[in-house]
């Protein structure tokens, strides 16, 4: 546990060291979790975003794109549910006058629970040694075996208060545990009560009222609202899928975890509409793409895992999420949905408009199902950025910091170096970098010792550095060092633009899983 | 004006017809002023926004991006100036409870003038027929100059008033020119009051109270509230610029033309940071650049002009716009801004952090002077769209519509048709399709004669159609057909990647300007 915070906290001054991300409005102090991509950040979220377009949307002859804007019609939000139904149970101490997520402090005082099974594990592992196993210990320790039933009975009865949501048997259980402010140690609570967690503001200024919009709390619904003039002016027959990436906001009351779960963070979804009756098919069929995607990056199959929904959204008759291993645990990554017809289905009912596709094959109208992949590009950042950050040991002995971001999805893809500041090496080096800037988002460094700009690079994240030497003005070659192997190589400047092209190409890296 | 008026509606038409922009939420009726980009045109918005991008940070070397939040600390808002004076004037009608901008009002009574004005030139034009000298008459004819001089006075008076925020002088103005409600005709007015633009939100649920934010009505501040973290963490040196693109919103009272002005609009913006006393160098630098940006876009050098601010923004030491000419005619496309230290003087002052930059040459800090390009992705958008859109009579009598979007703005690149369907010819279609599809975006379209699918392509603006026939089951040739001149050629299957790679290289089309 100390290792993993120690890790996640080098992953944050990493990324701000490095220019890959800074706290927004800094030196205002912040804004609690909202945070702005710096000028390395800024290009891998670009990177990420267009591997993601051209999988899902270039590559698929029955995928389109949109880009529906933040604010919508109000009556949006009412069908799709979030008005009533998007609210977080907050409970308030009296004392310390802080507001608090109900199920938040009930889950964290669970997970103290499993904390002291996991202490009583490494206490037995360390005094039975190789012959401990684990499995076994878990089903018979009666110490644990307590712990355990205690976690599981405090699980279901929130579980079960919040499906119905009888918010005062979850005070009552705050109560009975003596859960205390954490901060305070009071255990002076208000009732729960629901928050909804829509940003809201008001549109224009007409003498009589403004209207009351909200910030979109979800990608989805600017899909499902254009359904129809897509499906008419694209022309399209189903099977086929609308796609969006873009911005959504969620008034988080337990915002933390860096930019993994962040109050303004941008969405990549796809919706793919379907002939009811067909969504087992689709559900595994983009379970399987989707997958293959994550692991066409490279950073190891192992870091995957497949996690089935028990308790479905009322919207969904399946759901999975690919959890990835982040550097606090596996967390979801991207989610993939049955949604049925629930959204299309509404939205009918709310707009008075037909929402149907004719089905030549049929010959008849229906509401299509939906299939939905549903990615946070700032937890794909996240994912990418900490499965990358690397301290090496090298044969030296010495240690160098290395940020292997997949080449495909770095910032920079090179930099060029001059060996010397003299002798007309720089000179040689600008002319190579206004050759590739063409082509590649490349950097010129000049300053320092060359073994240091290499680890500067190294850290930076950027795959290859090109050193301009004596020989260079002699024979028009350069020897291009990789960021992972540190393996140089020397090769002619004219072959530089089809190495790098071959080794960043996305169309490359999305061929490795066909 | 009709013919522009006809022109305009035919523009909107097309842009929804053909999959190009939606008025958002129009199941719901829609959103007034706030548009949703389709299938085609989230890849139009797509390539205008990498076209900046790259001509702008992966070609300079000394410019760096960025994406800072939508939602910013408060302060930010206060130091920039947009809490206090970020204002339209607003007037109610008390009779219809309507609200208008006054000055806005001001305005179109003096369009009105003008458009008499112009009544009489074409009326002079068709009496003297060839012999019409338009200088000539503009300056003596009596009518003519009475015009002119009630429409000076009038914006002469309206700008004074607005400048010294004489709200008092605007409504009277609005009374002795007996404006009326333009809708039901009533001249009884309220006074004029200023209301605030930016459009508000609460953050976060404590227990006390909610942080009232705003959404960012324009990205610039982003820049400057990272200016120093960029500095430091990108180990910046002066002159160095950072480039940004993302949403702003503003309330707009008056918010009309389609996409050009609207309530959620995209911005793409570069602040250059640079030592005091050398903005007038950069400023000229600016404005060639961009102009020759705009031009690499082959839209026609006459539909592009300068006008140079004559009235300043409080934070603006030069300014001019590099006008276009939209279907309602020459207006801001861009804007090029001298802002002087304002933004980052601010920022020290309500921050209390030093944001300068120590400059080794003169061996001092200092706060730097900003030059500013700014567009707006949207008004850039309907510019390249609405100049594409044309009506061609054809040799033979008919007329084509044709989207003549330069091939590197293109939506789709190609589309492959095959002559019919069947003899295997959507087979090997397919197999073109499959292939291409790795570098382009392309489509396949077998429906209807190909004739039919040429001017469904037109249309739709994409460049090449690739239609493989009889011939080319025999010997792997296609006939590639140019949108823009119907020529066709045959040509090799594996001469069409290279083939439409040169047309819709952004490096070639940026090349051109070189």
């Amino acid at each position: 546990m100390a290792n993993q915070d120690d890790q996640f906290k080098k992953v944050i001054a990493h990324a701000k060291e490095y220019g890959y991300i800074f706290p927004s409005s800094e030196i205002y102090d912040g804004l609690s979790a909202v945070y702005d991509y710096a000028q390395n950040g800024v290009e891998l979220k670009k990177n990420i975003r267009e591997y993601w377009w051209k999988a899902m949307v270039q590559m698929n002859d029955n995928i389109v794109g949109i880009d529906a804007s933040i604010l919508m019609h109000p009556t949006t939000w009412k069908a799709s549910g979030h008005v009533d139904a998007f609210n977080d149970p907050l409970i308030d101490n009296k004392d310390s006058k802080k507001r608090y997520r109900a199920d938040v402090l009930v889950e964290d005082y669970v997970a103290k629970i499993e904390a002291k099974i996991e202490k009583e594990v490494t206490k037995a592992a360390k005094r039975f040694g190789d012959s401990f196993d684990k499995e076994q210990f878990l089903a018979t320790n009666p110490r644990v075996l307590n712990y355990a039933e205690q976690a599981k009975t405090i699980s279901k009865r929130l579980g079960q208060s919040l499906e119905k949501e009888d918010l005062a048997d979850v005070k009552a259980l705050i109560e009975e545990l003596e859960i205390a402010d954490p901060e305070t140690g009071s255990k002076n609570w208000t009732d729960v009560k629901q928050f909804n967690l829509m940003f809201g503001t008001k549109l224009g200024a007409s003498a009589d009222h403004a209207m009351d919009l909200y910030l979109r709390p979800e990608t989805a619904q600017g899909i499902f609202v254009n359904f129809l003039n897509v499906l008419k002016t694209g022309r399209m027959k189903i099977p086929f899928g609308i796609a969006q990436t873009g911005k959504a906001f969620r008034n988080e009351i337990v915002a933390r975890q860096f930019i993994f779960r962040m109050r303004e963070f941008e969405q990549m979804e796809m919706q793919f509409f379907i002939k009811p009756g067909t969504q087992m098919h689709w559900y595994e069929h983009w379970k399987e793409a989707r997958l293959k995607w994550h692991l066409s990056l490279g950073l190891g199959p192992d870091n995957y895992r497949f996690h089935d929904h028990e308790k479905l959204a009322h919207y969904a008759d399946a759901a999975t999420d690919i959890e990835f291993r982040f550097p606090f645990g596996f967390k979801e990554l991207e989610g993939i949905h049955s949604r049925t017809d629930f959204d299309l289905a509404n939205h009918e009912k709310y707009s008075n408009k037909k929402l149907q596709y004719f089905d030549p094959e049929e010959n008849k109208s229906y509401v299509p199902y939906v299939l939905e992949t549903s990615i946070g590009i700032d937890r794909m950042f996240l994912a990418v950025f900490s499965n990358s950050l690397q301290e090496e040991e090298l044969e030296n002995g010495t240690t160098r910091t290395v940020l292997k971001i997949p080449a495909v999805l770095a910032p920079t893809k090179a930099a060029i170096l001059p060996l010397v500041k003299k002798d007309g090496l720089p000179e040689v080096a600008k002319e190579i970098f206004d050759d590739l800037k063409w082509d590649f988002q490349v950097a010129y460094d000049e300053k320092d010792a060359v073994g240091r700009r290499y680890r500067r690079q190294d850290a930076a994240g950027t795959p290859f550095c090109i050193t301009v030497d004596h020989q260079t003005r002699e024979d028009q070659t350069v020897t291009i060092r990789h960021r992972d192997t540190m393996d140089q190589k020397r090769v002619e400047i004219k072959q530089l633009n089809e190495i790098i092209g071959q080794e960043v190409s996305m169309s490359n890296w999305l061929k490795k899983i066909q």
